[in-house]
């Protein structure tokens, strides 16, 4: 099932995405899955982001491809990082350049949503804890990125989170998923999830075993090969393979 | 006026602490200040964080003491790094020594709440965006922090965030607070923020350039030199000159 997060005359609700309809919730998925009855055209709504998370937690370098183009060895234990939920954008919203950066690059991720509150989960239970899966695009300012060492404002800026346009909750080959990232439709990142240093059972627990994790938080599993700058006026699209496409322009 | 959050009769409410009463409010103070009539002693409540955060932005090495210690140049602008919402605890309460770390250390910080929400804030305007002063424990897994390179990590873990004991509206002296740490009654850190390598109205600008900071958002603003671990059975109580004593212990 896809579910959206929208808004319709003013008011955010949250549905199923069937082809061109969206079949409207009473309540919050993360609930339970109740329709309204009211269905509506999906160009009649506006995609906001599918969640809006407590905390947003990436992993870093966890594609072996995207690690040996930085010139990384591999870790041994996952890098994380945050970015603040102010930094969360829906599809269709724009990424703001900042005119302090002078290199902004797009990062496509498969990203999971929470389920259930989860601490200290095991690895053959972390799966039970996710909600579904989603897409979302890294955006980071790489200048800043280099010269700060830590990597959290290069990552944090208002707007540098896209997610969406839907959460699969019923995603098939997870362990076998093609994340691709168009720049003005051009391919520029092609990866897919087989060349995962760390496992998403894995990711859950070892994150859970540092933070709670909520319903509605989103993991972010990390950027294949092929991370490069964006300009102001370009359209930048994270494809997911069974989710859909992300679509942001840079303004 | 002193400020606190607190829970009393399984409700969680907000009030002044004048001496040893408490003068509730019948709101946040961050809509309006307004007593609902009720006073209660202040050993009865139970004190919470005073703010839940939707964000802790934290600023690394911003006395020049502690960068000293930790053999580092000045930067040229501050490094910063979250923790999440999930860290956060009130004073009282327990920090939990993760059974995966070998060395806990403490940090003593001063930590500013802002009151009003603010986007790219000028320094001459920035003080006036801040609600409040409290004390913080930016509590650290010093032996992860240096095995991942990023900070995240190290800093995220449940419990990892003291905030506390109120906040003080009305700090005198923002520019030369003594700011301290004991370690089982004795003196660890003893800071003061005309230490300080980037003022407070300077941090409210910078961080406010990057993201939209909303009410009840935390800036912390570094720890001074001294820092050091603690153990298991420890109580640890971070004492901010005018705001008070932020104590807990570690299980």
């Amino acid at each position: 099932m896809k579910i959206i997060r929208f808004k319709y005359q003013k008011k955010i609700s949250w549905g199923e995405l069937r082809k061109n309809d969206v079949y409207c919730f009473s309540m919050s998925p993360f609930k339970s899955i109740n329709y309204s009855g009211l269905k509506l055209k999906q160009v009649d709504v506006q995609f906001l982001a599918p969640v809006n998370p407590s905390k947003v937690v990436c992993v870093g370098l966890n594609y072996r491809g995207h690690a040996r183009e930085l010139g990384m060895a591999d870790f041994s234990e996952p890098v994380i990082f945050l970015k603040p939920q102010s930094s969360v954008i829906g599809p269709g919203a724009v990424i703001k350049y900042p005119s302090s950066v002078s290199r902004l690059d797009y990062e496509a991720e498969l990203a999971l949503v929470i389920g259930k509150t989860c601490s200290a989960v095991s690895e053959e239970a972390a799966l039970e804890h996710i909600f579904g899966y989603t897409g979302l695009n890294d955006v980071t300012a790489r200048c800043i990125q280099s010269r700060d060492g830590q990597w959290t404002r290069a990552k944090s800026f208002d707007t540098f989170c896209p997610i969406g346009p839907c959460i699969e909750t019923n995603l098939k080959k997870i362990t076998n998923c093609r994340i691709k990232l168009y720049l003005n439709s051009r391919l520029k990142q092609d990866g897919c999830t087989s060349d995962f240093v760390f496992a998403i059972r894995y990711l859950v627990s070892f994150i859970s075993r540092v933070m709670t994790l909520y319903p509605g938080d989103i993991i972010s599993t990390g950027t294949p090969q092929g991370v490069g700058p964006m300009q102001r006026g370009d359209t930048v699209e994270v494809s997911i393979e069974g989710i859909g496409r992300l679509k942001n322009t840079v303004v």
